[in-house]
């Protein structure tokens, strides 16, 4: 047995301090929901994916309910999970009024078919596959409305978690309304394998948020499996690295990362709401440089 | 200045022999069209689009012209390519009747504001970028009709090129219709960055081909990279590593691959059309395993 832990974020970016204490007590909601079942015996990709459910619903975070809108203020939600067993994923993206993409993401994997489906296509399959729906409404949150209207296009708020079960077992998922005034059909790093998230129980579970093209351009998740893997490097010094090389495309972000032995939460951006809790100790939060 | 490079393939998988002549003419087409551009002086980018336009174009293979067709007997097409010497990339999946889907990502990478589009708001990017359109019936080959009825739904002939030019720049692209018989929003490993298409001039261009979904769990592309950046292995050595890789997850395939030095075209299928011209050799073709 290995002492469970469980990490998530909230998303690389600027993050007011008026913003800290709400993204604070949506962090702890989202670690307490996948500790509860890592502590029951269940496995790491079951605790990523509730605890991803708590933050799409909340909506301080930019992924399900509060999502950015497009350019055309509508809400089109990209959700992307991996298990390290065998590394099976699943991927949804530019999906429409299903209320948790990670679900859906978890739906396409369950289904076994395929890895990744997109537009319309995807919302279909996760309607036939029963997952709940939302209107547009529901997404559609006072505070992303005005700021569509002050023409604001900043990112963040991407979220995101991995875990370690008691069988040694990691996962990762994240989930993204993509960046804000984005063209509807936009696709950044969140619902990618290798870029945005990435999971093998050898080497480390990995979720990603930041400048989406230049994470993809990076293959973030992986760049953090590969140093580990083929360069010999610890966790947290394979996650520093990676985010060098994001630098270089040129792109600023974080990561939340997991191995047998470790975690690790680095950033380049000015905030990444993070939260965390390993084995029995007490969940613990932080939102800038200085906790 | 460096002796040019270009390799292409049409796709890891069966090739039947009375397919042999038909692969092989398409094949050193678009190596002449590659190899015109960087004999000119033109760049590594610029050589693959044009490689794989002609591939596209060519009705034997499963991309653009050709493609095979999805569950509901219609066409999307997939493509990627990508820019060693900075790592720009541009990318589009669930492409509807644009001709040539690689000119199509070309598009969204020139444009800067994103790196992948997909479904319906690609296919109105690529428009409004002035590319050259199609009706669904030029690309749905009688061929591929007969397959569909037959109920097939083998997967190959995904097309891919990779180039090294005289200034030493290394560029890749990949074109796909996908799987037949596919769920319309299913997006495989072809314009995925970090699966099914990596360049970064440090180490090499790929182009895979093969079981979309494993090379997608494998990071094929952006795995060669990483053994060749972090384990120091040489170019041929690496794609062998990560196509042994591929097989754990289990899939076969193959990829093209080009460095500084050297060319590699390993595939695990029973055949891959390939062809390719160095320096001012002969442009040289094959199929199977012996040729």
């Amino acid at each position: 047995m290995t002492d469970v832990a469980i990490v998530v974020h909230g998303g690389a970016g600027e993050w007011p301090a008026d913003a800290h204490d709400a993204a604070r007590a949506g962090m702890e909601a989202a670690v307490e929901a996948g500790h509860a079942i890592l502590a029951a015996g269940g496995d790491a990709l079951a605790a990523v994916e509730a605890a991803v459910v708590v933050l799409e619903d909340d909506p301080i975070f930019n992924a399900g309910r509060g999502a950015a809108l497009d350019e055309r203020g509508g809400v089109l939600l990209d959700a992307s999970l991996m298990r390290g067993a065998d590394r099976a994923a699943g991927s949804v993206a530019a999906l429409r009024g299903i209320r948790n993409p990670v679900r859906a993401a978890r739906a396409v994997m369950e289904d076994g078919r395929h890895l990744m489906l997109v537009g319309e296509s995807a919302s279909l399959f996760a309607r036939t596959a029963g997952l709940e729906t939302a209107p547009e409404s529901w997404f559609r949150t006072e505070a992303r409305r005005r700021a569509f209207e002050n023409g604001d296009s900043s990112r963040g708020g991407t979220v995101g978690a991995v875990a370690r079960d008691a069988r040694g077992g990691l996962a990762a998922a994240t989930s993204t309304g993509g960046s804000a005034r984005k063209h509807p059909g936009r696709v950044g790093d969140s619902p990618l394998v290798a870029a945005g998230t990435w999971a093998d129980d050898a080497t480390a579970a990995v979720s990603c948020t930041g400048d989406g093209e230049a994470i993809i351009r990076t293959a973030l998740a992986h760049e953090v499996d590969a140093l580990m893997r083929h360069a010999g490097l610890p966790l947290a010094e394979a996650c520093e690295v990676a985010l060098a090389g994001l630098a270089l495309r040129p792109g600023t972000g974080g990561l939340i990362a997991v191995c047998a032995d470790d975690v690790a939460a680095p950033f380049t951006t000015p905030a990444m709401p993070r939260a965390w809790r390993l084995g029995h100790g007490p969940t613990l939060t932080a939102v800038g440089r200085d906790g």
